[in-house]
């Protein structure tokens, strides 16, 4: 099966592209139509990568708007936590479609989650055509019995899921350092390594992580990974709002994935300091971007994720010209393309085709000085015309199939969420 | 005429909504259509009031991504200013009607504007039906031959359209306390109290224009403007950014609205504070929001600024409970409404039938569990289906009648500016 998009802005110039299967097979100025081939109008219109999203917990997009403008521990002990705990496998699966549809209609291709009920995920992730990293939240309180089971069931669906379909990928998510304990931390070491298998982490989101890994273990959090050996190349941290010089240095030389969350981090108000982004830049980090969940972001539109990491980072170094459009443009393609070996981020022959169509008549988009500029800083995912994934048409003039069944099926399960206030 | 919009969520229950000429007539559960009456699906929708954008410069759309991620130096003295020096009248026409189909699409109904060649902008406004305070930027630069002429430009503009339409009032831009004389100021401070005018400026947008001022006057802006008599309740003041204590009190006691612009001060990093929020809130001061010109932003949704604002202060104070949905969307509705008198800023018989309905099935609006929420922190302008502003329906179902031809005519005038480079 072929598709062509023919005049389409891809580059820097109007061009057609030939997808094949799966993947970009050509893109030349004018290419002749097939037998049999889908056309896609390019005219007024720019092609580029699919973003993306280096961490959520996409089922969580039941919970939007649930419970905002809280204290962190009211609001999930009182509303989240409650909620969360009545969730059904079927429910991630509707909140998880859900997510999807709306990653899909602002450009997101691909996402690397951490949730509850993993088997409801990738029926998901599967029935929407999306490419996702899945994994099942690993939590131990440092008791052996909770232990135990988190092991037998990551085995269980390492077993189910591994090799299920080419769009997904099952990692594992160790949830953070204060909630694991170091012999689980040890199991997920070696189990990643001899599986091959990407982990997904929370990392020193807040300061209060840092001085109780400081009190328990008398390094900080960064180091404490270090002594257990769980700093490499398959490991996604995200937030890393508080490094000091020498853990900086330690993720760098390890060759660790950092994702960077703004939006959850300012809407949450974790700290004084988000992301130490020239400090790590300098160094030559994998520096990512993530929306977090819809619980606290509250959408997955990674423009507008992009913009936040772009804006606060200037105000915040009083540099105007730190992370411009087309440096935080390649924060969510090329840096996350190739932290999970995905391609290279750009369009080409031989990349996988997974791109989106931007409307170049979106009157954001108007005039077009520098595409990059009007990405990051004046559209969002509302000029998505056209969604490519794995080279299946996924959202074609903002029309996703599906749409109005998971819109419906998700006020139904929201409806049991509300009742609870 | 009347319109009748059926079955629409508004103030928190299901009703319809009669408007007839340019306000709105009736809510209540079910009305009947009368002859001729022109029908609105609400369904599915939720009528919110148009939202108030209190600092814009409209036709600078026009330099949307023309010039990003530089020192603010070169920026305006390499790009800005030489793009600037060559626009015309025409080009403010086309650009502000630009800014206008913008404006529409993402639900903006009041826009508070300053800039150059005032005729095209009143023009423009005019042809899209959107209402607007439209003022002719005011800079003498000290010297006495362009302040002659400043003000027979605005003695002219003020004979011309003072009352040309009910859409468009006029109002006086002294552009800064930088740019603009002691003897200017006087001027437009006499001007504007016998001709009721409203008063526009930039205020404290950096710590550089404090520092000048207590050089060159020995107080602080505020308290200079304070001296001159030009503190009131028809002052509009943009920025704020840097204000002591004393300087709070004295806008707040003379009931001076003040217009927070956060996407324009981070980005272009004016600096370690941006608008104290807080102090100033609970002085009870009138605090409205902007989006600034697309030049620094860039774009003019109102809902993307309020999300700016809301997560910029919770992150500042450390507090995640600080601008709340609720309060943060009473900023671009009910206060902006109240300072700009035109109404009460909430949906009532009475009150001006400026209002906007948005879209509940926008996947980025599913779930439901608090409307408020939805608008700040998780849709954009993007979810604005329908606008309606002074009786009459500007955009139905995402459709503005001109769309095509303001954009053509856009793209027409930005090639003489990308040939400037």
């Amino acid at each position: 099966m072929s598709i062509l998009i023919q005049s389409v802005l891809v580059n820097g110039k109007v061009s057609d592209i030939r997808i094949r299967d799966t993947y970009i097979e050509m893109i030349a100025p004018t290419l002749s139509p097939e037998d049999g081939e889908e056309i896609l109008d390019g005219r007024d219109k720019a092609a580029v990568p699919g973003f993306v999203n280096a961490h959520t917990h996409a089922a969580m997009t039941l919970f939007r708007g649930f419970a905002d403008d809280m204290e962190l521990k009211p609001w999930l002990e009182k509303k989240i936590w409650p909620a969360e705990a009545t969730l059904t496998e079927e429910d991630v699966y509707i909140g998880t479609r859900l997510a999807c549809l709306e990653m899909i209609r602002t450009g997101t291709t691909l996402f690397n989650d951490m949730y509850w009920h993993l088997p409801g995920a990738v029926k998901a992730v599967e029935s929407m055509g999306i490419r996702a990293v899945l994994s099942a939240v690993f939590i131990d309180l440092f008791d052996a019995e909770k232990r135990r089971k988190q092991i037998e069931e990551n085995l269980h669906y390492l077993s189910e899921f591994e090799n299920h379909s080419p769009l997904v990928r099952i990692a594992l998510a160790p949830h953070a350092i204060y909630t694991v304990s170091q012999e689980s931390l040890e199991w997920i070491r070696d189990v990643a390594e001899s599986r091959n298998l990407l982990i997904h982490i929370h990392l020193s989101e807040t300061r209060q992580e840092v001085d109780d890994c400081l009190k328990a273990h008398g390094v900080r959090p960064v180091e404490y990974l270090a002594r257990i050996g769980l700093l490499s190349d398959r490991l996604f941290a995200a937030h890393c709002n508080w490094l000091n010089e020498s853990e900086m240095d330690l993720l760098v030389e390890h060759g660790v994935h950092l994702v960077h969350n703004p939006v959850s981090n300012l809407k949450l108000a974790v700290g004084k300091q988000i992301f130490p982004y020239r400090a790590l830049s300098r160094r030559g980090a994998s520096i990512l971007l993530g929306t977090d969940g819809c619980s606290s972001n509250n959408n997955l539109d990674m423009l507008e994720t992009a913009k936040f990491a772009a804006l606060y980072q200037k105000w915040q170094s009083g540099d105007p010209t730190i992370l411009p459009a087309g440096e935080t443009l390649r924060l969510l393609t090329v840096n996350g393309y190739q932290a999970f070996r995905v391609g290279s981020g750009k369009l080409a022959p031989g990349e996988p085709a997974d791109l989106v169509l931007i409307d170049l008549n979106d009157p954001q988009n108007v005039p077009l000085y520098n595409l990059d500029s009007n990405l990051i800083y004046s559209i969002n995912g509302g000029a998505v015309d056209t969604t490519l994934c794995n080279g299946k048409i996924l959202m074609k003039e903002k029309h996703v199939p599906d749409e109005d069944t998971i819109i419906a099926e998700a006020h139904r399960v929201a409806k049991k969420f509300a009742e609870m206030g």
